[in-house]
């Protein structure tokens, strides 16, 4: 990258920080968790909403912020539970943006919400620099993905509060190390959790759930 | 994005371009055939070259060009095959550019290669906007990522030659319909060629090699 490239991005990025601070400390008035959810593209960030929504709706009041490029397949899943959900499509950009959250917020009725998932376009690199205002950043890696991924996209892997290993259902299929995995992250982020899970039959997700009630105290 | 961020953009992918073309003439005026791979992280791209290696080795003269964000474990692999990679790092990027391609390519000695796979990074947006000088486009898409991914992330689809629907042996453990996904992809791209692959079995490979050998003439 070139210097001038450098300065452009540090720019946008400071204007960026700056927003996402408004955006937390507005979730944060209405006592409002946001958890950001960052993948690739197909690791079951959805799937993974569906599962926490079906657990807490009778008890939380949740929303979901879906980013995409395209499309609003997901947002209409969430909405088919009756759970209200933002769509934003990021059309030609790679990331969000804490503007286009502060949008999405206001379009919502911040008294009645306890907890917002944001699921982030699937990208582990783009999305990585753009604080959006979440409280917590969730990266789910799934078992087919290869767990050679936090060496090969790092930064998205160092801001982690929590690492999610979805798909841990195939695991027999694949090459995965799940018991190695702990002690490679270590390196890169000590305080990371990691949870192995399956969005899919339902294995491991206790701990996880357990972890977002710990956090909405 | 602001009209002053598309104009920037604007800027940034006509400069581009016009240095993919050089690219271009530099490989076609050597008779090398360069194809860029694009896919998520954790498709299967490094598998495929290495199994495309392994069959042409000993008929073609292969090179290899590796993006990544960090590491060089993807060109490591490569060269353990007595195949030439070049490692581009993009650091803080989500994509490669046609210059950092000229770079590798100066450092290449191309009258001694007829085929060049081009491993872009892990991603399914940036790299879509980025001409880096290839003859032909091809994009991997993994069985567990699912079959919805063409929707949400149009662009990359759009221009591609090939899609290679790769870890079919474990289509069984996921909803990817196969047999539907050549008509979901016509809407978007009615010329693309779909090969449904295993780069961990073997299986389908055929198809794919005989395209490749075919654009080889």
């Amino acid at each position: 990258m070139s210097a001038r490239t450098i300065t452009v991005k540090e720019n946008i990025l400071g204007a960026n920080k700056e927003k996402a601070e408004i955006n937390r400390k507005l979730l944060t008035d209405h006592h409002i968790l946001m958890i950001n959810l960052m993948s690739s593209p197909g690791s079951g960030k959805t799937s993974l909403i569906m599962r926490a929504i079906n657990r807490f709706k009778d008890k939380y009041r949740i929303a979901v912020i879906e980013g995409d490029i395209a499309s609003s397949i997901d947002a209409d899943k969430i909405r088919h539970q009756n759970v209200p959900a933002v769509q934003i499509n990021a059309g030609g950009g790679c990331h969000l943006d804490a503007m286009m959250i502060k949008k999405a917020l206001d379009s919502m009725d911040l008294d009645r919400i306890d907890l917002i998932f944001l699921e982030n376009i699937g990208n582990l690199v783009c999305t990585a620099d753009f604080d959006l205002g979440a409280h917590k950043n969730v990266v789910l890696l799934s078992v087919p993905e290869g767990d050679d991924k936090p060496r090969k996209y790092p930064v998205v892997f160092l801001d982690a509060d929590v690492i999610l290993i979805n798909k841990v259902d195939v695991s027999p299929y694949f090459d995965f190390n799940l018991d190695a995995f702990p002690e490679m992250i270590s390196s890169l982020n000590p305080s990371a959790e990691i949870f192995p899970v399956s969005a899919k039959t339902g294995e491991g997700m206790d701990r996880w759930f357990s972890w977002i009630e710990e956090t909405l105290k």
